[in-house]
């Protein structure tokens, strides 16, 4: 039989570097999948459905709600975002990885249905750090810096309520250590119990 | 400030090949340091005090035990054996991850005195295995291999009690695994926060 594979749920301030460190850590390893999110948004130019997004109407979102078909939810400037439930739970039991970047929010969502996934927060290593990265993009202005600012120290505050906290010094130590925390939860005992041979050795 | 280093307890049923894989992740990682034991024991040629073990007379050892100086401790054919806390305790400050390899009731005592150790049992991958690599030491009695064999089967029984269990179908493998654990547990967010920088990103 396949071992289950881990849900793992990633979460860290805009700025702290998760696409740098997540593309880093797919070199890495080949066992883990993204999650596709829904979304009651139109597809943008190449989106392709079921790629980028599932792409849904607003009333087979609500109906989805309705049937609790979602790990988490929410409406953001009028549209629904979501993490529906079964594709990740089939990626899990053929033995995916399956990796949720969301934010802090949803994770808490994901978190209360789903108390065995391993949570990581990937942190800047400091304020005055993820301050001097998002000005050295050059893209935003100084009310969206300043927004970004605040909305991080809020989510760096719930830092605590995931299990691992990944700072973003280095993004290849970074993504070995999301890499170690992988191979270490798949050896927890509860795990490894649970996926070895039966009637043998540790039965 | 240095990161204070994790005390890791390690325990395993002979021919679990424990070792040969610890050899093998004093390889990969140079910030471990092996505990050191003391006993009532006499030395043997070759033996030093304070290397090998802590060399200590019957009655310095229960004025140990009195000042309860060990972190476990126990009897074995006439001679004490115990692990003294403070050497431990300073090497953890010093920001070394200490390993205590230890039999299944020294490690409990050790668990029960210090909850935040990380604990790993090393598997063998099954008992028949087991039997086949203790027959091929060729060193053994029927007898003796039959008593190591029930042993084993007790501390397997056990491996629920470890944080962690590491499955020794492959040395390199299985240290590599407890590299990951050492890094994951690393990055607990407990621990972590405590070794940030106060009054930064996540005080």
């Amino acid at each position: 039989m396949t071992e289950k594979g881990l849900l793992i749920v990633m979460s860290g301030p805009s700025g702290a570097g998760k696409s740098t460190v997540i593309g880093k850590l797919m070199k890495i390893r080949s066992d883990i999948r993204f999650s596709v999110s829904a979304t009651t948004r139109d597809p943008r130019p190449g989106e392709e459905d079921g790629v980028n997004y599932f792409f849904r109407t607003r009333e087979e979102f609500l109906r989805m709600i309705g049937e609790d078909a979602f790990l988490e939810h929410a409406e953001y400037v009028g549209n629904f975002y979501g993490t529906p439930a079964r594709p990740v739970d089939e990626r899990l039991a053929e033995g995916w990885h399956v990796l949720l970047d969301i934010e802090v929010q949803g994770a808490a969502q994901v978190l209360q249905k789903r108390p065995d996934a391993v949570s990581v927060f990937l942190a800047p290593p400091s304020l005055e750090e993820l301050e001097r990265r998002l000005r050295g993009r050059g893209t935003d202005t100084e009310e969206k810096i300043a927004g970004r600012l605040e909305t991080a120290r809020r989510e760096c505050a719930l830092a605590n309520n995931y299990t691992y906290i990944v700072v973003n010094d280095d993004a290849d130590k970074a993504a070995r250590e999301l890499d170690a925390i992988i191979t270490a939860e798949s050896c927890r005992s509860g795990r490894k119990l649970e996926s070895m041979a039966k009637g043998d050795l540790l039965s």
